[in-house]
C-alpha cells in the first residue's frame, strides 16, 4: 500500500502513519517528494485494508497495490491448469464445449437433445435441474428427479454432465449424481455456497456475477480453492450495465484480460448474453475470437416448445452448423 | 402483453400469434393501426412470457403489461404496512433507527456501543455475527457466540435485535436468536434463503442486491411474501454503477419510487454507500429528505479500533448529535 | 506514480524502469520490499501517464497517485468560492434557487412563471432558448428570440437568468444575453466549448455529464478555468446506471465527496433526475439533506401543456410550498 | 402507445384519456381486460410522448411502442447500405480496415505508419489531427498541419484518410482535406456538430458515446441524415459500466444486434476499448466474429515513443500478422 499525504501535512502527522503500520507488524518507508510525502508500507501478507489510514489526520489517499487473491493468480502457478470432467480436459489445447437444454424437462426431450449435441461434437452435457427464478411463481425445475434423468441420460450417450447448485443441500445431490457442479451468477457471491463447493470432490463451473468486477470473480474462486477444491473453471455469462438492448452485456474483453492473471480456465455462455439465438452464433464466434477455452450453450431439440429459455436455446441443426465452423476459427487465430 | 407485429407481416404471421395466444389459454385482441397491427393479450393471470413470442415469424416486438409481482403491490394492499420488531413499529408515523457496530466482536465493546446508541434514541441494535466477506481471509465474525452475546445485551439494555443469515443454517440460528433477520445484499437473490426467510416465525431486512432493478428487489421481496411470511422491510443500501468515488452509489431516488409502488417499509443504510464517515452524515440527512421510513447505522464506540467498517462507523457523540436532528428534518419535510 | 514490478522481475528489468523515468526528467525511487520491488516516480508535475511503463518487460502495474486537476482542487484554493450572478452569490451562507421552465415557450407563459418562482423567493430564472433533444424530429428551442424574451422578464422581474449554450454560435449570443452560461451534460466533454466557456465574462454553470466520473467532471472545470474563468458552478444532474426506474439516477452521494475536494459550489437539478414532480419533492429534500449549496428546479405555470418536460415540471404551488421548507431544512442539518 | 389503466380508475379517467389522444389528432382504441383497462394509440406519426399521460388521474404506465428512427431502419431500407470512402467500400462483402496513428506527430513518422499498414492491406489512414483529450494540459494534437501531413501522405501511398471534427470550425477544415469526418464518443450527442456533418459532403464515422443506449447512437445517427448526409457509418469503441480492468467495457453485443435494425455498416474500434496492444488482437478476432463489417485500430511504428495512447498502438509487424488472418476468420463464420 502506498499513504499519499496532503501538502501541507505535519511531521507528526506523517510519524503517526509510520506508527500505526509499524504497529501492524509492518514496515513503513517515507518518500519525501516535490510537492507532498508518500509513505510505502512493506513487508505486508496480502493486501492490506486502506480504510484505518483514510481517518487519520495529514492523510490524502491509501492505495492498494498488492491483490488479494493468491491461489488463483498466475504468479502462483505459472502454468494453465486443465481440469478433467470424466474423460474431457477443459484448458487444454482443444476447445470445451458444454451443451444442452435451460432445464431438464423430461427423459425423453433430454435424450434427443443429448443424442444431438453428442452428434455435433459436444463434450459434456448441461441440463439445470432446479433453476435459480427471478419469480417465485415460475417452473423452478424438477429437482432430484431432474439429476437422476441427466444421470440415465450419461448412461445411454456417454456424455458427463454439469447442473448448478442453488444451496447445500442442492450441492449435496448435484455432488452425487453430476460430474460438475455450477455455481450461478446470482451465488458468486453466496461465501457459504463457495466453501461448500470448496469441499466437493467435483470440478466447479464458477458463472462470473451480474455485476462482479474481475476481481471479486476471482476471488470467489479463492474461496473455492481456499477450501482445498483446486479444480475451478470460470466463466463469463454477462455483466449488468445501462444498456438495454439484451438481457445482459456479454463482457468478452475479460476473457482476455483475466487469462493473463489467472492460470485457471476461462469458458464463455453466450447464451444468457444473447437471449436470442439469432445472438448466440455471432456471440459464439466472438467468444472463441478473444480467446475462450470453451463454450457453454444452451440448445433444445424443439425450443418452440421449451419450458424456459426457449428463445435463446439453438436448434440441434444449427448447433452442428456450428460446431464445424468452430475448430477453422480456432486455427484461423492460433499461430 | 403486446405484441407488435412487423410493418410487412401477413395475415398468415398475424394469425400464427393469435392461435399461439389462445393456445396457452388467453384472450388475443388485433388492433390494426396506420402503419402495422399489434396484438393485445388479455386475461392473462400475472406476466406473460414475451419470449416465445419474439421469435416468431412477422413479430417485431412482444412489450411486457402486466407487472410480475401480487403481493408486495400497493394494487393489493393499499395502506403503508407497519411492521413490529419487539415493541419497536417500522413503517409507522415515527422514523425508526437501527444503529450498531459492523460485527460483533466482544460482549464489552458490543454493551459499550449499544448503550451509546440507545441513550441517544436508537430503537434496534444491529451487529453482524456471520460476515459475508469479499475474501476468505478477512474476519469471518463470531458465529454463534455473536449471536448470544446480542440476545445478553438485548438482556442489559431492552433494545431488540436484527443480524444477518448468510444460508439455512445461519438463518436457524439467527432466527432463534434475533428479533429480525437480514438478507444482505450479496444473498438478494438466493431464492433458497429467500423461501427459508419466508418460513421465518421473524421479520425479514431485506437489502436490495449490488446490481437489482426495483423490479428484482421487489421480486425477492415477493419470494418471501409468497411462503407465507408478509413482515418484509426494504432496505437500499448502494448499488453498483461506473461512479468509482465511493464503494458504491446510494440510490437515494429509488426510496420514493417503490414507496409508489409498495406498501413495505423502505430504509436507507447510508454507512454502506459512504464508506466514510464524514460521509454518512450527509446521506442520511439526505436520506430522510427522499422519506426513508428508517435508518440502519454502523455506530461504534471506538471506531479506529473495529475489526471491520471502522472508516465508516460514527463515533457515538456524531450519532447523538445526528438523532437530534432527525425530528427536525422530519418535521422540515412532513406538513 | 508508483511503478508495481513482478516478483520475478530481474534487476535489468528494474533498471530500465528506473532510466525511462529519468529519461523523462523525474526522479525514480526503487522500493525493494518482501516479494516484489515497487518503483516510486518523484517530482512529477502533474499526474504521470502510466501506459508507457505498463509495457515494458517486468512490470505488474503502474498506479497513479497525482491527482491532474490543480485550479479546481481545495488544495490550490481552501476557502470556498463565492460567485455573484448579478447580485445573487452561490456558494455562500444561503441556499440559492435557480427555477423557471425547461424550455422559453412565450412571452406570456415565460413572466407567469417567473413572476410565480419570484414571489416563492427564487433567486435567479432558467429557460432553455436551445434545447439539445435526443431526436432531430422534437422541439428545438425559440433560440434568440427565446433569450430576447428572457433578457425582457429580467426586466420586467429583475431576476437574472441562465441559460444553455450548445456550441460556439449559440455561446457567442447566450453570453450576450444572460447572467450565466450552461453547459448541459451531453456537453460536458465536448472540449471545444469548454474552452469558449473559458473565455466567457460571465460564470459558468456546468453540469456533469451522464457518465462521467468525478474526477472527468472536475477535469471539464478544469478546462474552463485554464481559460482563466474560474467562476464556474457545478451540477449534478442524474448520472447513467442500469438502474432503470427513472431516466436517470441522481448521484446525492458525489455532492458531499467533490465538495470536500473541490472549492467551487455544487448544486443539484431534482428535476432531470427525477422525470416525474411527485418524486421532484422528495429528491429535491434529499439533495438540500446531502449539502448541495443550491438547487436548480424547473417550474411552469401550466405542466399539462408545456413543449417539453411537463411532467417533470412543478406546479407554482408545490414550488411556493417547496421554498418554505428549505430554510427549515437547512436549518436543521447546519449546526 | 399502450396507456396501461389502474385496476380501480374510473369510466371518467378512461374517457379523460381517449379525449387528450384524440385531441392530439391521433386515434384512442380502450381495451378491457380481465383486470383492468388499456389504451391503445393508433395512427400517431413516429413515437408518441408518454409525459402527458403519466400524471393524468388513473393512468398506471404509458408504454412506448414505435420506435423513434426512421431513415436509419431497415423498415425505410432493407438492403445493407455500401459507403465508398475514395475507391473503398464499406459495408458491402469485403471487411474493410482502417489503421493508423493515434495522432499526427510528423510527417516522417506518419509516412513510415501508413506505409507499413498498406502493405500489410490496410483500405484506409486513421490519424487524429484535433484531439479531445480529458486533461487541457495534455497534447491537443497539431490541428490544420496535421490534416496536412495526412493529405500529402494520401499523395504519397494512394490511402483516404479520416479524421476527427471537434467543433464546427474543425468539421470545415477536416472536410476540406479528409475522405471521411470522425465524430468522436464524447461528442456523439453535440447535436450541433451532427447536424453540421449532416450538411457536409463527405461520409461521416460516427463512434457510439460512452453511456449511449443503441436507440441514442442510432438517433444521433438520424439527426445526421435528417439533414440529408445518407454516409454514415456506425462504430463501437466500448462504453463505461462499473468494470474497472480496461477504459471501456467493448460492447461486442452490440453489433449483431443494431445490424438487424438499421442498414448501415457497423465497425468496431478495439483499441479504445483494450487500451493495451495484447488485448487488441483478440478483441479485434471477437469483433469479427460478432459480425463487425469493418475494422478502426491504431497502429505506430514506433509505439513506444508515441504522443499518445502509445500502449495500446499494434506494431506493424501484429498489424501485418492481424491482417492475414482475418480472411480465414470471415471465412470461416461466413457460409
Amino acid at each position: 500500500m502506498l499513504i499519499v499525504m496532503k501538502r501541507d501535512s505535519t511531521p507528526e502527522e506523517i510519524q503517526a502513519v509510520v506508527d500505526k503500520i509499524e504497529s501492524l507488524g509492518m514496515k513503513a518507508q517515507p518518500i519525501p517528494g516535490g510537492m507532498r510525502t508518500s509513505i510505502c508500507v512493506l513487508f505486508n501478507k496480502g493486501a492490506v485494508d486502506p480504510s484505518p489510514f483514510l481517518s487519520m489526520p495529514g492523510v490524502r489517499d491509501a492505495i492498494v497495490v498488492s491483490k488479494p487473491y493468491k491461489l488463483v493468480s498466475r504468479e502462483t502457478s505459472p502454468q494453465n491448469t486443465v481440469i478433467e470432467v470424466g474423460k474431457v480436459r477443459i484448458g487444454g489445447e482443444k476447445l470445451t464445449v458444454i451443451a444442452g437444454p435451460c432445464a431438464v424437462e423430461s427423459h425423453e426431450r433430454l435424450l434427443q437433445t443429448a443424442k444431438a449435441v453428442k452428434s455435433a461434437g459436444a463434450d459434456i452435457l448441461r441440463g439445470g435441474a432446479f433453476k435459480p427464478r427471478t419469480s417465485p411463481y415460475s417452473f423452478q425445475g424438477l429437482g432430484e428427479e431432474g439429476l437422476k434423468l441427466l444421470a440415465r441420460v450419461r448412461e445411454e450417450t456417454g456424455l458427463p454432465f454439469v447442473s448448478e447448485a442453488v444451496d447445500h443441500e442442492v450441492c449435496d445431490l448435484v455432488e452425487e449424481y453430476a460430474d460438475m457442479i455450477q455455481i450461478g451468477a446470482r451465488n458468486m457471491q453466496n461465501y457459504s455456497l463457495l466453501r461448500r463447493a470448496g469441499r466437493a470432490g467435483k470440478p466447479i463451473l464458477l458463472k462470473r456475477g451480474m455485476s462482479a468486477t474481475y476481481e471479486e470473480w476471482l476471488m470467489a474462486a479463492e474461496y473455492i480453492m481456499a477450501e482445498g477444491n483446486r479444480e475451478v473453471v470460470l466463466c463469463e455469462r454477462g455483466v449488468r450495465t445501462f444498456a438495454d438492448h439484451l438481457r445482459n452485456t456479454l463482457d468478452l474483453s475479460v476473457v482476455p484480460f483475466v487469462r493473463r492473471i489467472t492460470h485457471l480456465p476461462v469458458l464463455v455462455d453466450p447464451s444468457h448474453g444473447g437471449g436470442n439465438r439469432d445472438l448466440v452464433l455471432p456471440l459464439t464466434y466472438g467468444a472463441v475470437g478473444v480467446g475462450a477455452q470453451g463454450l457453454i450453450i444452451e440448445v433444445h431439440h424443439d425450443p418452440e416448445r421449451a419450458l424456459s429459455d426457449g428463445p435463446q436455446s439453438l436448434f440441434p441443426e444449427q448447433f452442428a452448423d456450428l460446431m464445424k465452423r468452430l475448430p477453422k476459427l480456432v486455427e484461423a487465430i492460433r499461430t
